[in-house]
């Protein structure tokens, strides 16, 4: 706690804790480079791609909505704080399909699933009702940064469990918890987050053995400490070669451990900040009255829309044609990063089957990434490209992997600047290690 | 801080305090109530007019903005955490014409204006930000009370201070602060709550001359403790005779005193989601680093909607449709309480010259107005009609207008049901209190 101390001490007198708890989240920081350095072609942004947003199917159905006076008006009046339950109940059906297994099998009640303001509302909600300031939560190192402020706009404190290519790595996870344990620190913990598809940063999706092995160490580990597993499921359908496996949610078989989100922002479009979420039993109420308290409930006109869009299976003819068009961004960056990058001697990354990230490692000793460093720099003013220093995505940022890895996104950029950037990228890096 | 630890021995394992304080809000319960009593004619929801909501002109916006392919590319991308700054700019532009000044004399700067989900998201965005636990808001006697939800789910203090047919009483709040400052406790006040047109539940306006009494107040307090105006004008643009006084954030000459928030809510669709505030310089960050780290943003789409209603002039014509139909709804349901209630003795209530609530105060002794009193019940079950009990809306519960007193929405029924609803109220009565 004594961080938190030490944070009163310093604040000024006109913010509270939490809003100084908040102030250090670095996606601002971030931000702040885009403005200072407007000419430069961004692989660090993390929107989508505006050419495939899904303008005439939205005008469709909005235009079928409110010529319908009946459907209008509830679109236009208050919701219920939990959302549309007609659309949470097609969300569950929609889940159990990507799951493979029936509603039945699935088997929960649309009172279970919250519609939040972005899956981002979802995971700042469920924080803020679970966690108390000084608690711990579990994430992967490395791991979506913005989820990182989440943590620390709470109070909470994150520690880094290490990964591989199959997902974050359960020996780890069960060795923290001993660490945690002999420490009498355990008591805590109350949750473990991990990106599940195609992870923000490293584009790694959790092999379904992987999972129930996560699963399974939870389970024992239930009798010392409860530990939820928070799912976050965002770039699920992105896929590019097959499917990939079931959520985590659909293998625990008590249905009470895992809580998922996912969210339209990166399968339909992030204008209409839609976001959902499944909570434990014990979880309703409280994330329930907290979003009440926040807002009473996300936008109604685009709950309604989503509806309309699944209900008529445009949604799913989207998401189809969606992938094709990552996919081909995906070959586009990677075709260039084989041609350009992986030509000079060090460099490492895996080809991602989804999303819309690669994390890219440079050999130790030459440079680092960090803003701090001179790579960042040199890129952003002399070549005129911005990627996200590795160090934002762990908990942990004197990690030895913060200095020597980047986030690069091939979500906003078409296929020729994903091109561009890239040799940008290789001329700094080949200025700045000499080769 | 006695009511804290009290929560903290007694709460579950897997909630968090914060999560426990928001559990203690009283919306869940009178929506309940709505649930348990399905056939009740409803003067308690705070809907609005489901008739004239603008499902014409919101469809025809949408289409204007959605075959605009630049316009619909960027409505359907993220946008900022603070919202489009063409609509920032634009509300202070339309605030500016509101307060009879130019936006020149308003001189505030698109950056200190944030678009949130509503204006309660404002509302709980400013609460987060500025308290600590423990911490003291002085709010109007009786006041919104949805807002004293928001301050208890932050663990703050609130404080009632007396009011009267000219908003809330100078006298009332120097007192209490004299108390506070006796106390020793005078540096846990933070800001000072009021609706300051047609408020929710009383239907009153601060008069001009009351509005500068208080700013003057508040700065004498200045040297002592600094203390924010958080001034909701939800219900400003309802008007039925004349437009009302200029806002305090107008009056304020330093610009710094006074935190606004408005909302799209009432005056065009609630559907939409979507209000704004002005906030003090100091506050810009904390609040805004906050909601980003709530959701990044509110939805994109509602606000270039807003943004063309504004523009082309439609949201100033549907305000303006507006206060005429909820003129005659106020018209209706007063008839009514003439004929039906004001008749029976010791009933009294202000005319409502705008918003949607009519606050009825009746005679002591004979029955009380509580939720566990023998009128609510008797309204609900046997009468079928539904009002909201007074005691929701004092800061102390124990308030002696808590007893005897009631809002009245004329907000959602049509004029009929307002009639009928009124008719079914006085039967209640009459039987209550044996007429």
């Amino acid at each position: 706690m004594s961080k938190h101390s030490e944070t009163l001490s310093k604040r000024t007198a006109f913010h509270s804790l939490r809003g100084d708890w908040a102030s250090r989240q670095q996606i601002g920081y971030l931000m702040q480079q885009g403005v200072d350095y407007p000419d430069c072609l961004s692989l660090a942004a993390g929107l989508v791609d505006y050419d495939s947003l899904p303008i005439e199917t939205t005008r469709e159905s909005l235009e079928r909505l409110l010529t319908e006076p009946r459907l209008a008006r509830q679109a236009l009046q208050y919701g219920t704080t939990s959302g549309s339950k007609a659309l949470r109940q097609t969300l569950l059906d929609y889940l159990a399909l990507l799951d493979g297994i029936t509603p039945g099998e699935l088997n929960i009640p649309p009172e279970r699933c919250l519609i939040t303001t972005g899956s981002q509302q979802f995971l700042d909600l469920v924080t803020q009702a679970l966690f108390n300031p000084g608690d711990i939560c579990l994430v992967g190192d490395p791991t979506y940064f913005v989820y990182l402020s989440t943590l620390e706009a709470a109070g909470v404190t994150a520690l880094g469990v290490a990964c591989d290519h199959h997902g974050v790595i359960p020996a780890a996870i069960d060795e923290t918890l001993r660490q945690l344990e002999r420490a009498g620190t355990l008591g805590r913990v109350k949750m473990l987050y991990l990106v599940t598809y195609f992870d923000n940063p490293r584009g790694v999706t959790m092999t379904e053995s992987r999972r129930r092995e996560v699963l399974e160490l939870l389970e024992r580990w239930e009798s010392h400490q409860h530990i939820y597993l928070l799912e976050d499921a965002a770039y699920r359908e992105l896929w590019f070669e097959a499917p990939p496996p079931p959520s985590c949610l659909s293998l625990d078989s008590t249905r009470e451990r895992v809580i998922l989100t996912q969210t339209f922002s990166k399968s339909l479009s992030p204008g209409l900040r839609t976001g959902w979420g499944i909570l434990p039993h014990k979880l309703v109420k409280p994330v329930t009255d907290l979003k009440s308290v926040h807002d009473f409930g996300s936008p109604h006109l685009a709950q309604f829309l989503i509806l309309d869009l699944i209900q008529t299976g445009r949604y799913q003819q989207h998401t189809a044609m969606l992938r094709q068009s990552y996919r081909n961004k995906r070959n586009a960056i990677w075709k260039a990063l084989e041609q350009e990058i992986f030509v000079l001697p060090g460099m490492s990354a895996d080809c991602p089957a989804g999303g819309m990230y690669v994390w890219l490692t440079i050999p130790p000793g030459g440079c680092n990434t960090r803003f701090e460093g001179t790579l960042f720099p040199e890129c952003a003013q002399r070549e005129k490209v911005m990627f996200v220093p590795g160090e934002l995505f762990f908990a942990d940022r004197s990690h030895p992997s913060a200095d020597v890895t980047m986030r690069l996104s091939f979500g906003v950029q078409n296929e020729s600047n994903l091109a561009e950037g890239i040799r940008r990228l290789a001329r700094g890096l080949r200025q700045q290690l000499g080769g």
